[in-house]
């Protein structure tokens, strides 16, 4: 596991919205930075790729690539390698959110070569069984988001919790080695603090954030939420 | 056309190469600024997503990415959209390179938001079919690459000139207002100069660049034989 | 040109639709051959893959495929070959449907594999500018197909008019060795009146076949409505 | 588990090869039906999708799919339900082979599909981490498969069973419910012993059948190194 992340930890995903695109990518994890520095919470900002440098070179907190391709580096144009990803300051990436869903060969390839990059694995699947075959890869976190959930307000942690305590129990059986999240539909401190509650190591979240009118608050509280576990 | 750009053209690919990676993508980059204000010819830099805002906030020569993603900004975690592309401050896109082929529906849809965003797009083609098909969906650029030679460094201009003019005859038969280059195998001014004579507008290049021992002896060459043609 | 195909041309695509899939994509393709047969219009099935052997080995009307790869016979485990389909006794295929969109590369490989083996290529397209692109790659035919207008029986040749009208006269600036169709939301005989008018050599169909309650009347009037431009 | 597949199994993939397209495929089925009346041993044949319902209706040993997509029947033209391939009298269906990698989640849909509709699901996979990914999933059967070895002759049996043994090993830990095969490389008699030695079900094989000069003495030989493991 790379050293970098302690949990319960945050993690804010800016997906492709113009809100959190170039420059306001950057407001947008100076906020997380502020955050992180006030609550002593990890909280990690994912921008997208092309934005990853200009981030990953300002702030102090941890910052994600959206995605890796499994590529070695040479004739790959088109594509994102670890090693770019690594030298743009990142400290990890997610790995086949549900809106770039990779081949079960790539998720491999993918956490591996984050692994020897030293930079940590962050696998996205949509429901206990993806979660539990995910896990049997050893990325260094697993993050369960149904689908159907994502983008709708709608958390999973009060929704479905069934699927969050069903996927802590399924990896539990295959590995104690790896951390997980869960997603989709996390809009407050409530979700956070009820995703703690089925077993979880924190959030992963984007919508309620990037188009959050004051997202500062909004953070603090889910900060504080996540502080409450301890 | 964006306006920016001027013909005969040099653009260098970085592809995914360590040797053209992050702070080595700035260093190749930086060469190239000094042999474009040296010989006035149009030189541009594609270097992969991830450093795009890096080199182009800090290069005045035009700076392309490898490749945008047919999606509207939001909901697409992992793509990289025209938005960002331009607010890292390049001026152009690849598009459907060989080692990142596209359908042919979101080629139409990436060289329509390019043209809407102001961006300059070129879409690369493996022979002289596929580039009269490219050239029917108006991009102002379309570069004709054979794969077989790309990275071999036996140049399609010399090796196999037919499939260069065919492309200028197929590609004329269809529109005049989109330029054509072709590539594979570039490695020499000699390999400009005749690429040039068959009727181009330039040339795509990468390894012979990025891997030469002396890129700037190199690409002044090369910018010089282009500049025999006028 | 294979010789097989006759315009104006039906063109009936089972999809994976249950209605239409092993028995009774026979069925089907039964009445189909009988409405030929009785009025003499070209009619077309295209069954799933699955079912293509079964239903050209039964049938006397042209069956094609709904998508064929672009590979050549060997180590393509879960491929169809252009190679098996021929020997299945089919007589063509439809590439690039807005269901299964190709890369342009793939697009041009399918059709030139189609044509050396004798079979007919029908490239699909979602608008003028696509049907251009795609009729520069020298198939037999293509579709122009609306994507928001499939499945909706509102028919193209009604509600957008000018979508084929423009792709007929985009088509004719490239080549006029293409026959050009038209799809999507075509429910009645008006439909197909209406689609000749605007100077196509027929019309490609789905839903409206495969759900209609009198799949045979509806064929029949399709038939006849056809007949009615001569 | 499907009700009728047993244990240990060799199973045939056809791939794409001319040897083993239409009317040969047919041939080299009723050769393997042959093989499993004299021998007793379970024989499958897995011809591609085109040719499914041909050899599924002509021969009684059990027959697969090379591929399902994980697609609802309807509009989905150009894909292969599971639905079809049920009808076409087919037993179960390769999923996830080298040559046509799956996401992930598509390989979850495809087992679940395939269980609901009563069909042995195989899920491939290219070493012992993948494979246990896989048989998280639930599959009746996981078959591991070194890409690198495919093709070769070079059987992984032979070559490499710590790849096997460590596969056995590490699926083991997830679920005693799936059932095991190698397959790569995998040439003769001797190679099958070695499989089943390792701890396999069965072997998984391609271009030794359908090329051998020989396949009726081939397999007879094989069916018999199956049968001296019990």
């Amino acid at each position: 596991m790379n050293q970098r992340l302690r949990f319960p930890v945050i993690i804010l995903n800016f997906k492709t919205y113009k809100e959190a695109t170039g420059a306001s990518a950057l407001s947008l994890a100076r906020i997380a930075e502020k955050i992180a520095g006030e609550t002593g919470v990890e909280i990690v900002v994912a921008p997208q790729n092309v934005d990853l440098y200009r981030v990953a070179s300002s702030v102090s907190i941890p910052v994600f690539a959206q995605h890796v391709d499994p590529v070695t580096p040479g004739s790959s144009t088109g594509h994102t390698t670890v090693e770019a990803v690594k030298e743009s300051g990142a400290a990890g990436s997610l790995v086949n959110h549900s809106e770039k869903r990779l081949r079960l060969s790539d998720i491999r390839t993918c956490v591996a070569k984050l692994r020897e990059a030293g930079l940590t694995s962050l696998v996205c699947a949509g429901d206990a069984v993806e979660s539990s075959a995910a896990s049997a890869m050893n990325p260094d976190i697993v993050a369960v988001e149904p689908p159907e959930l994502i983008g709708t307000g709608i958390p999973v942690s009060k929704a479905k919790p069934e699927v969050v305590s069903e996927t802590v129990e399924r990896i539990r059986r295959i590995t104690r080695d790896v951390r997980i999240l869960c997603g989709a539909g996390i809009s407050g401190a409530d979700d956070v603090a009820a995703a703690l509650k089925l077993g979880t190591d924190g959030v992963l979240l984007a919508s309620a954030y990037v188009k959050s009118k004051n997202p500062e608050k909004l953070l603090k509280e889910m900060a504080e939420a996540s502080l409450g576990r301890r």
